[in-house]
């Protein structure tokens, strides 16, 4: 099966769902208390749960469907509907319940994950503490062995280690995923993951078991995010999730991976599906975005030339520049992105190797896809001017959602750093190792071989621009190039022995910059390869128009990388223009294409039909509804600017 | 008086302001109902009207302090507090109660100044039509003298003529300034402003106005927006504000101008007011932001050397790079906006000349100011994680409430293609007159000539590093190359017969590019300035990373016009790397500086006393107020991403 193949397979699970969140009792009210709010979200999220949309990932023999891609192409459309929902489904299902699935025994999981899946046990993941967010393993709260009751001890140091940010603790959850220093006899194991019971059936806290609310928040109002502390709080021997480590009966600690720091990543990897899924969904709230956008400036006119009527806000050039490269953008992540799915979905987990480069794909694209979508969303606003900042019209809330975006699942900056540092390891092993192979072995001297065959002087054609190929070639030269530099760094840096953590620092924005060159390497080469040979007109017009408005924005390295002339470079500028200009006609049917329902995007600026709609539209061409003549032009011919 | 005397004049003003905010009855609620949030507003303008802050720019026969220094401040300090109070002071005091100080007579000053100015006749400013904001020469709704009666006909024609987004206008307003296509027997003399009683003192609308709440927005719910329509309305003909135009007794029109064009922007330019505060107002925010992010990451601590201790967020590069850059912009941005404010102040509004400079200045620097606290803010909340996506950390309101700023007031977008427009237009009339004096009379061969002197050779020399004089020499460089590139693509298409729509079209990312590059040399001048010949060192690092990041941001542009060498550009990163660690002790003092008091900020993480903070800080140092011992460190030695 190919990535297409794969993303094609999931079209019924879609296209239900939206129906289903279409369907009256799905229906949102878009201003009201967090108290109705979240009741909201609690009622549909046990309707998703009922009709088994929370389980499809799970095997069959636990009450799942065995259908990962079901359960991913679920997530990214709840995202079209309420993003509260959307985090709330994430929170029960893929991290409360995937923790179960990932970390717990298959005992643990026949106990446990037919309720979590169904949303009979409602549970919450407490992972991030108050003082600990990036760094897990620093993590505070500690889960004692007591050999004498054979039981774990769960205690929360203080106020810096309560569980903090955590979806569904301050109301929902009646059992917690908890993470803690696992100590067993005089050792510390490092993090475990312990079920933890916190409310009984009616929601009252249990014994030992403090909560608060972190109330309001500026988005996703619909989740009930809140502080858990543990006063010694006891739990049979057997809450221990085991995958990864147990202790005996005896009272020894065991596990399958001896290295403890291994051990910790290999654990946490198996967490990749939020990350994967956080990437997806906020694609989604892009594709809200501009098609409410798109379809607002098509049919917004205002100044025109002289004496002439005016024209649509889609006609201008600014315009235009802030809305086509997004979705350009889109298109091209949204392939990326079902490149990864594909990957996480069809991979054997137990293929290590497999598994680190979709963690490394994972990292690479969820920062990618959430700050584009976050910029996108605030250009949308303001391209649809005061309308734009009505409620209504739904970029308010996309925005105070998706912000959160970029620091869950692992915080951006951190994650490109993660990044940089996956790859350069990489590139060390197979320098070290002698070979050659794939563009992770560009070594030195090849790379440097490469410059000299591409002297400047050939770089001032211009293939560039049109030609698929030549920007394929400049994404790989500023991945290779980057990453040879990184490693040229820290290698002076070891030879000067400047310490660890400085030279580190030192090179923190290079790590991020060559994330960013590996992400938007990748980005172009799964779009690319998902148009296949004889791509679509439209289709090859946003290839071409993201590539190139990638290659403009950072033109600035590669002219001083000498790959491209001042002069290739200098016209980047009026290519992206043409492209852009060509892409005008097309541009509404590329929104409309994403198949939004006008139910779930709401504003009434992108969905209510014309005729209602004048209000809205604006423009002196049309007569009101109440047969009132259109207002003449006034005398006055001010266009835009004139020189 | 110099622009920095001319700041610390207004130093008292702001001081009695700040007490004030910080007394009980100020006090806010963070989360509460539209309704709620709207009383408070409206209890807080009366107030401040009571104590004169509304009168103070206004002549003191009219009830004023004719102190317009102290209004500006008034206005700029306000936005300390809630920004919803800041601008609905704008909208009483500076749009409704300015609209009558700037198009009215002395008889209609002496008549309602007085009221407007202490908000006992609360107003509205009526310009933006459902249909047309930015083109306000095509506004739709009419004002049509009957001679029979002598009065004015006020009519709406459509919905898209509805005015909207108005402030006050849903509940509070009994008066509206309303700008309307004026007709005088049969012909339209152009915009002009009416005065129209709309609500009797006990808020009931009167006959033929029409009023609709515009809801919920994405921020300043404290303003009741609305919109207006009209049903011929009548009002005398002695409401028209007839500074620029006048109905005489006999039913003509006269106006002191006798150009309508001229007459328009004449107009228009009077109410430039409003678009020096809102620059203004924006920085305040940016500064509150900037204020709760730096000391939270100085506090907060995360990861750190092998077996060590962890490190302030503050200590690392990526962290320094999201918040110094922002902080020197927003020192640079404060000292052009007070050269503008001080301009505004002093000249002789009856210098022409002087005046249209004021308005540019305005034009070019309040999107600069409002786009750089936006996406301040944005970095502002991501740089403190899950704490920042906090209500009560402040930076979701405002997001929301800056969000619009970029909007009113002049789209960002059309402004600086005004900016574009007008520079170029001086320039064209240079040339044409043959003169050449200042920038903009750098005609063709002088740039020329310029660029042969400074060959690409010469610029290989890292002065530009370090030497404030190069940073200013290549800020001018560019402005003066943009513009004549435009000048040139216009020619051209002229000589071509491009259509003149078409022609601007294609240049209007060159005009927005040109408006940028002649506001960052602006803003780079006026800060060298303010600094005086002896700067502090700290307050020099401030200059030169503010000039730094801008040329490295746009470095590309350098190079491609062969100003900087490949490796002069390539070291532009190091270079403010090297500004930033160097600014690292001073931050929290760069910040403090700005004097924000607590009470204002609010933001727990950035002003609880550090005892009563630990939940918030964390970091794995402290003991909790609990008596229970700090954690262990973890035995897994995760620091960042090691190579």
């Amino acid at each position: 099966m190919t990535a297409l193949a794969f993303s094609t397979s999931t079209a019924s699970t879609r296209r239900e769902l939206l129906e289903l969140l279409c369907s009256p009792e799905f229906e949102r009210t878009l201003e009201q208390s967090r108290a109705d709010h979240r009741a909201d979200v609690r009622r549909w999220l046990k309707i998703l749960g009922e009709k088994g949309y929370g389980a499809l990932g799970f095997a069959k023999e636990y009450g799942g469907a065995g259908n990962q891609p079901a359960a991913l192409a679920t997530f990214e459309t709840l995202a079209y509907h309420d993003i509260s929902l959307c985090i709330k489904y994430g929170v029960q299902f893929g991290l409360f319940a995937g923790s179960i699935d990932n970390l717990g025994s298959p005992e643990q999981k026949a106990k446990y994950l037919r309720d979590a899946g169904h949303a009979h046990l409602p549970g919450c993941f407490a992972m991030t503490e108050t003082g600990h967010g990036s760094n897990v393993a620093g993590l505070c709260v500690t889960a004692t062995y007591d050999p004498d009751t054979d039981e774990l001890i769960v205690n929360t140091p203080g106020r810096h280690a309560y569980k903090d940010y955590i979806g569904s603790a301050a109301e929902d959850a009646q059992m917690a995923s908890v993470f803690a220093q696992l100590h067993v006899g005089d050792e510390n194991h490092g993090v475990a993951c312990v079920l933890v019971p916190i409310r009984d059936q009616d929601g009252n806290l249990l014994d030992g078991v403090h909560a608060e609310d972190d109330g309001a928040k500026a988005g996703l109002n619909g989740i009930d995010n809140g502080r858990l502390a543990f006063d010694n709080v006891r739990v049979p021997r057997t809450n221990l999730l085991s995958r990864f480590g147990d202790i005996t009966e005896d009272g020894e600690y065991t596990s399958p991976i001896e290295n403890p720091n291994k051990r910790f990543f290999t654990m946490l990897g198996t967490l990749v599906g939020g990350r994967v899924s956080v990437a997806a969904a906020a694609l989604s709230a892009a594709k809200s975005a501009l098609t409410i956008a798109v379809r607002y400036s098509d049919s917004r006119k205002q100044f025109g030339p002289p004496d002439g009527e005016e024209i649509s806000l889609l006609d201008y050039l600014t315009h235009q520049r802030r809305l086509f490269p997004r979705i350009a953008r889109t298109y091209a992540l949204r392939a990326a992105l079902d490149h990864l799915a594909y990957r996480f979905s069809t991979d054997d987990p137990e293929d290590h190797p497999a598994r680190r480069e979709v963690e490394l794909l994972a990292a690479a694209l969820k920062p990618q896809s959430t700050w584009h979508t976050l910029n996108t969303i605030q250009e949308c606003r303001e391209a649809c001017g005061g309308q734009g900042y009505l409620t209504e019209n739904r970029f308010a809330d996309l925005r105070n959602d998706i912000d959160i975006f970029t620091t869950f699942e692992g915080d951006n900056t951190i994650l490109l750093q993660l990044v940089g540092k996956e790859r350069l390891k990489a590139f060390q092993q197979e320098v070290k190792a002698g070979g050659a192979r794939a563009l992770a072995a560009i070594a030195a001297e090849e790379v440097e071989q490469w410059i000299k065959r591409r002297n400047p002087i050939a770089r001032r054609d211009e293939s560039i621009y049109t030609d698929p190929d030549a920007m394929g070639e400049a994404f790989d030269y500023r991945e290779a190039r980057a990453l040879l530099n990184l490693a040229n760094g820290f290698n002076s840096d070891r030879r000067k022995k400047v310490p660890a953590l400085e030279s580190v620092i030192s090179h923190q924005c290079d790590l991020v910059h060559y994330a960013r060159a590996y992400a938007e390497r990748l980005i172009f080469c799964t779009f690319r390869e998902s148009l296949g040979d004889d791509p679509d007109e439209g289709l090859e017009k946003l290839l071409h128009l993201y590539a190139l408005e990638r290659l403009e924005n950072d033109r600035g390295w590669w002219v001083e990388h000498l790959y491209f002339s001042t002069g290739v470079s200098a016209g980047l500028r009026s290519e992206v223009n043409r492209v852009c200009k060509s892409l005008r006609p097309h541009a509404v049917d590329l929104v409309n294409a994403w198949g939004i329902p006008d139910q779930l995007l709401m504003a009434p600026i992108a969905t209510l039909p014309f005729a209602r709609n004048e209000r809205i539209l604006g423009g002196s061409r049309g007569t009101s509804g109440e047969g009132v003549p259109a207002c003449s032009k006034a005398k006055s011919t001010q266009t835009l600017p004139v020189a």
